[in-house]
């Protein structure tokens, strides 16, 4: 059985959107996802680190679409740990948590994974929407598109959402 | 620069003395160390998952001897992660890192992995006091002696202080 690696920021979790309802929240502006492409997240969220800091954040952070089927129906056919960067939000321990415990029952606490840097990771396939998590992975990569990402050339595999994950990985 | 993934409950962690202090709160008995050779910590402790799930049992654990030190000449000489099996006790995640900050200072969030499974982990060197743990690791192992394992046989290079990790990676 082959091990898979989800991130959670920017593939299970719509950080996005949530960084767009923080903001908006804040200054009254709403900011349109379209006109974000190419710029690093806290470029497009200058206020985004004192946001992702607060409690609460993460835990009420809207779910990618399609995520949580497909998810369900690849922890049948794969190995499947949920890898978060979450040491880089002290205070996001716990919302991050009873996050993937609320939408991802199925996802047990031996499966979950937080960690600072990702090169400690040992498995078969990363899926991730951050180039520097996948550059150093040795096995199979799926770069999931978001804002950030979307003007980089890369040679790992680029999916635009999870049902072209679920075309590549559950056939 | 070789990798070495360390525990922490048992190995950078005093758990032992920390269980005692709970069960003679609890019950004003103070249970000897030296008579839980043998016995797995939850037969040494019957009330040890409600301790180990109780808020702040793992934010004023004691440091095993020696291991602030050594830890630190180890971070100058390898790639240190601390690995610690926190998702079994929901409740200890901020615990823990808050812990890690105040007597570790000098492993960045970077280096902190708080997983379910250690199956995960990929590393050259692990230091553990869980057989469950070593026994899937691929790289070299050592057994942090600690009650529950002593009377245990095992294939894993035994230490049973951190004066012994430093005689055998600080040479």
């Amino acid at each position: 059985m082959k091990r898979i690696a989800v991130d959670m920021d920017g593939v299970l979790a719509d950080v996005y959107s949530q960084f767009i309802a923080y903001h908006e929240k804040d200054s009254g502006i709403r900011l349109e996802i379209d006109k974000l492409d190419g710029l690093a997240e806290f470029e497009a969220f200058p206020h985004g680190s004192r946001h992702a800091n607060t409690r609460g954040f993460f835990r009420t952070v809207p779910l990618v679409p399609g995520s949580r089927d497909i998810l369900k129906r690849l922890n049948e056919k794969y190995e499947v740990f949920v890898v978060s960067a979450a040491m880089e939000f002290p205070t996001s321990l716990d919302d991050k948590r009873e996050w993937l415990n609320e939408h991802f029952p199925f996802i047990s606490w031996r499966q979950i994974v937080f960690c600072g840097s990702k090169e400690i990771v040992k498995a078969e396939i990363m899926i991730d929407d951050h180039l520097k998590n996948l550059d150093k992975f040795e096995g199979d990569t799926f770069l999931f598109s978001q804002p950030h990402n979307r003007r980089l050339q890369t040679s790992h595999r680029r999916v635009d959402s999870w049902e072209e994950i679920a075309e590549l990985l559950l056939l």
